[in-house]
């Protein structure tokens, strides 16, 4: 049977082989194929207490109104997160992550370089230092996924991968602040990142993609048969690697289970290669799965080498902590459905999607079966399969990336189907504009999946929205897909890149309206002003250590507390302000004029900064968050004597 | 007549005045009052022809529909610009101006570098060479302003101010690319920017907001008395400083006639104050009109002083070039209404505005008028006004900070009742939320104004939204003017700061959808390479020159000209790549991972980052722009000796 499917696999394949590096680039930039409609013989029926009518949702939140749900985007090569309204799909906030943001001073301020460096390997320390930096300024932020208990969010914390320098962030959600940064050892670019959905959020799981010498210090440069591809599992709560698996093939994509038991990754290139021919050569690639139980035993019992300072496991084929799923060339997203039994596999350069029953991993792993019965389906889509979203019924929505559309099709049809039964488990293909890589349903990696939006993150806009130049957005496009067929309702453009994300319900969402004064966030600066005898909230003086200086001064609407303060030329200076306003929304900032200093000051928190004053002359400093009718006039002088007087 | 005006003015003043440092911190917290309707008594009919029923637009864009109007916002201390559609409102593209991007790698490729170092002044380059730095990664963008021909848009480019390093930069519409930044010597900040209109820009004129002792080396810090504030007019063509003139006074905002014959702008702190009780003194601040034609001939016969490498002129009162005329205390927009006769400047610590006629402006120079009486109206609004937008009927629109409003106000009926008749000019007060900022409407700031649209900027947002934390959004909210009366129709949040914007009706804008090969952008790359003997179209090759290498390579989906290359620890290595893709939106990245390097490559373009290879092993590079379904295989190696081999 799944020999069967095989061969259609294979054969479709050959559209896509060796020559597709050619051939698709014109496919991949087609218009988009017609709306193709297939009868729907496994739609089920609506739930009952839906607010709209189902199919017949709207977009619009009126003046005033909330949206429903929250979207955490990725941002792709941005580096940052990005925080929308849904249905509306309105940009609410930014958090800088891997980038350097001008309007908060992320990567300038004290308290968010601690979290860009404390993190980082020591080679990249090392290697920062020799060109001179303290930490990169650039990431690729592709997979934001929030913390689980129990199979649905806690609210907690949002996890994301950089793969620029294999970095893994965790945002704090009460604060919507990045509060730590880990970088990976031994690892060569983190791509798929995955959290533990049961107990809880434990685990944050990271995908090594590339293949590189471990460790990578110049050795075996020419020797790619030497080159490895890690596995890491990252503890959430303490942001520490709790060990390494080196594994065969790149990993790219990654899920788990419901059961706290299994993590699984798609693997490209099992051929090892190091070109694109390479690559591409063999007709199928594999799933990975990762037993933890059996990995945590053996970490536990010390059987493990120290790598970078962190356990690493041998996880190749043969070993006993994964076994290896063949699966048509080149799979790209996997995704756990919420019912907590099935796993897709989405075949890019096959048309097909291989679906898993997550039961029988337990007699795999006991080689009670083999690795191709695990699969119970293996449905024919369309071209360029990459990721999978779901229903609360029962459906799956995969998005296609060459065809440029989203299949909506029925799980259980395709089991039929693949048991050889008659049966159509595709829905309704619907268009979208164009090339969709990731796509999300409401709440649908939970299992708490409530049905009632899609979204498709599509790579192009071309000609959907005003030309803005060489470089347009991306198209994030809204869908209802409450009713029986999927109804397109917005088109989203959207900066570089958004390449995944999150759609959770606002009930599961409580941030602050202000920081707590014990926040940890601040913790060295409360420090450091009680050894100077400072109370941050009340006073406002300068401390002189040597030749250091330490400017203390509140700010509260439109004054901050002080008007000047005087250093001389050379002096390293760190200004720390503490916004002592209390009211909700009532954020300062504090800049200095030809200085290139800026920073945000949220209320009730303290931000401080560090520079050398280099050069002599009178410098205001001002409020660059507008708070008050007077606030141009919240200002002062940094009064530099210069070094000759 | 216009003393009676003046004394209202002061009654109300007493309100905001010296106490309001504290009183109006609360005030502006409150909720907006609630809704004031002033029977209008100056509505002026509707235009024939337009398109939507008037007063009933609305702001939805469908799928595929595209906008009618391009919105150009600025964003504070955000650093960048952003490219909306309105009236959807939806963000359709980021420039990366004075901040670092991410994304295209602004501030990290050399083709950025040059427009972000080589305008800085000496002073500049001196403080960020002691510092270890070539270049400011922060900014605080104000006032994003388009080219003018014959009093409209031209399409040509777009002019915007940095407020914390004193720059301006310009923005090249057919590419939608910063092609220029100038840092303006002796000036300290650049605060209000707006252009000429007539005959075409021309100057970006540019007002110094803060004063300190020209030249600003060490001297005089405690002399306040010394310090200077200095308005400046840039050659829009050249991007050179054309003229500087000292003034008196904080210069705050500034605009232009349609005649190309006067600019003018606000002052606050006439005081020469530095602290902010000082600053708020006197119940009198001034507007300052500079008359080009006076000044252009003192600097053609060399009658001013050079410092710092441009001509500075004296323009303080008693000035031939200058005249100031009294208004209310701390003015602070200054807005020319598209009938191009009245000029209104908003009373910010008063209730009222102060409109002038530009006609009036020659007998003023000419000593046959006192300064007010140029004054031809000064309309009573409400609690700090802000800034003036303009419809095509005669109307004008104020926001009003601390009531949280918009106010309709008809310029006739204000000049009516400034004569002392009968004549109610308030129309509608419109709550916005909260404490609006600038305010637009579409084509307003041009003779072409067309009264459909009005965007109020509101600085708070509050509860509006969805809570994200102790940092929230913005408000940008969209107000349809077509009808009699404002309706608000859309809230849009946005992060940090919608300081301004310009609303362009799409027939204005025309850009490119790929780079020519012989754009100025990228030349140093175009003419390396010849020197080379590389053609960077067809050519993928590794050129050796002493320590440093130069890495030539195309990039064409889904494969870079290069599958590797290969470095010494050490070396100074350029990469160039050249995106050969000929297809409208198939952009490219050029990533290294663990070196930090990401860089865009727009379709046609060449990009270059340079950087030291201080890192040995084996490093991959990726192309982060989604390109093809083989998009993840696009790589290659980068293979660098250890320094010890």
């Amino acid at each position: 049977m799944s020999g069967d499917t095989k061969d259609k696999g294979i054969n479709r394949r050959k559209l896509l082989g060796t020559t597709a590096a050619v051939g698709v680039a014109g496919a991949a930039m087609g218009a988009g194929v017609s709306q193709l409609v297939v009868p729907a013989e496994a739609q089920t029926r609506q739930q009952p207490g839906q607010q709209a009518r189902p199919g017949q949702q709207s977009y619009e939140v009126k003046p005033g109104e909330l949206d429903e749900y929250y979207t955490f985007f990725s941002s792709g090569q941005s580096g940052e997160i990005r925080i929308y309204g849904l249905p509306s799909m309105r940009e609410l906030i930014r958090v800088p992550v891997f980038n350097r943001d001008s309007a908060t001073g992320w990567g300038q301020t004290n308290e968010s370089l601690k979290v860009l460096t404390e993190g980082l390997t020591e080679d990249s320390k090392e290697y920062l230092r020799r060109i001179g930096k303290v930490t990169y300024d650039s990431g690729d932020l592709h997979h934001p996924h929030l913390s689980f208990t129990d199979g649905t969010y806690d609210g907690r914390y949002l996890f994301a991968n950089d793969k620029l320098n294999t970095r893994v962030c965790r945002i704090r959600l009460d604060v919507m602040r990045c509060d730590k940064i880990i970088q990976l050892p031994n690892q060569h670019t983190v791509h798929g990142l995955r959290v533990q959905k049961y107990p809880r959020t434990g685990y944050v799981f990271c995908n090594g993609e590339d293949r590189v010498p471990v460790p990578n210090d110049g050795r075996d440069l020419d020797k790619p048969e030497n080159y490895r591809s890690i596995f890491t599992a990252v503890d959430g709560d303490t942001m520490k690697v709790a060990w390494q698996i080196i594994v065969d093939g790149n990993l790219d994509n990654v899920d788990a289970d419901y059961q706290g038991k299994y993590a699984f990754a798609t693997c490209y290139n099992s051929e090892g290669g190091v070109t694109l021919a390479d690559m591409m050569a063999a007709e199928q690639d594999w799933v990975v799965i990762f037993n933890l139980k059996r990995i945590e035993e053996a970490v536990k019992r010390g059987d493990y080498k120290e790598i970078g300072g962190v356990p690493v496991l041998e996880g190749g084929k043969g070993s006993p902590f994964t076994r290896y799923v063949p699966v048509p060339n080149s799979p790209h997203g996997i995704n756990t459905a919420p019912d907590g039994i099935h796993v897709v596999a989405n075949g890019k350069l096959s048309p097909t999607a291989t679906v898993f029953d997550v039961r029988k991993f337990d007699d795999l792993f006991e080689d009670k079966i083999q690795p191709r019965e695990t699969v119970v389906a293996e449905p024919e889509l369309g071209l360029g399969p990459l990721h999978t979203a779901f229903d609360n019924k029962g459906n799956a929505y995969t998005t296609l990336f060459i065809d440029s559309q989203v299949c909506k099709w029925n799980i259980e049809a395709a089991k039929r189907a693949f048991r050889g039964e008659k049966a159509n488990y595709l829905i309704q293909k619907l268009d979208v504009h164009y090339q969709p890589g990731h796509n999300h349903t409401s709440m649908g990696q939970t299992k708490e999946a409530d049905g009632k939006w899609l979204i498709s993150l599509n790579k192009f806009s071309k000609d959907r929205f005003l030309n803005v130049g060489p470089l347009k957005p991306e198209n994030d496009q809204l869908i209802d897909i409450s009713g029986d067929r999927m109804r397109l309702v917005h088109d989203g453009p959207s900066y570089a890149e958004p390449h995944d994300a999150t759609i959770v319900h606002r009930s599961k969402i409580n941030p602050v309206h202000r920081f707590s004064r014990d926040d940890p966030f601040f913790a060295d600066a409360v420090r450091q002003a009680q050894a100077d005898g400072v109370d941050l909230t009340a006073d406002s003086k300068v401390v002189r250590d040597g030749e250091k200086v330490r400017v203390y001064m509140t700010s509260m609407a439109p004054q901050f507390g002080l008007e000047e303060f005087r250093v001389r030329q050379g002096e390293e200076v760190t200004v720390y302000v503490t916004n002592i306003d209390d009211v909700e929304d009532l954020t300062h900032g504090f800049a200095i004029i030809n200085y290139g200093i800026s920073m945000e000051v949220p209320p009730q928190a303290t931000a401080s900064v560090t520079f050398r004053a280099e050069r002599p002359g009178v410098y205001w400093y001002f409020c660059t968050w507008f708070c008050h009718a007077m606030h141009m006039e919240m200002k002062g002088r940094m009064l530099v004597e210069a070094q000759s007087t």
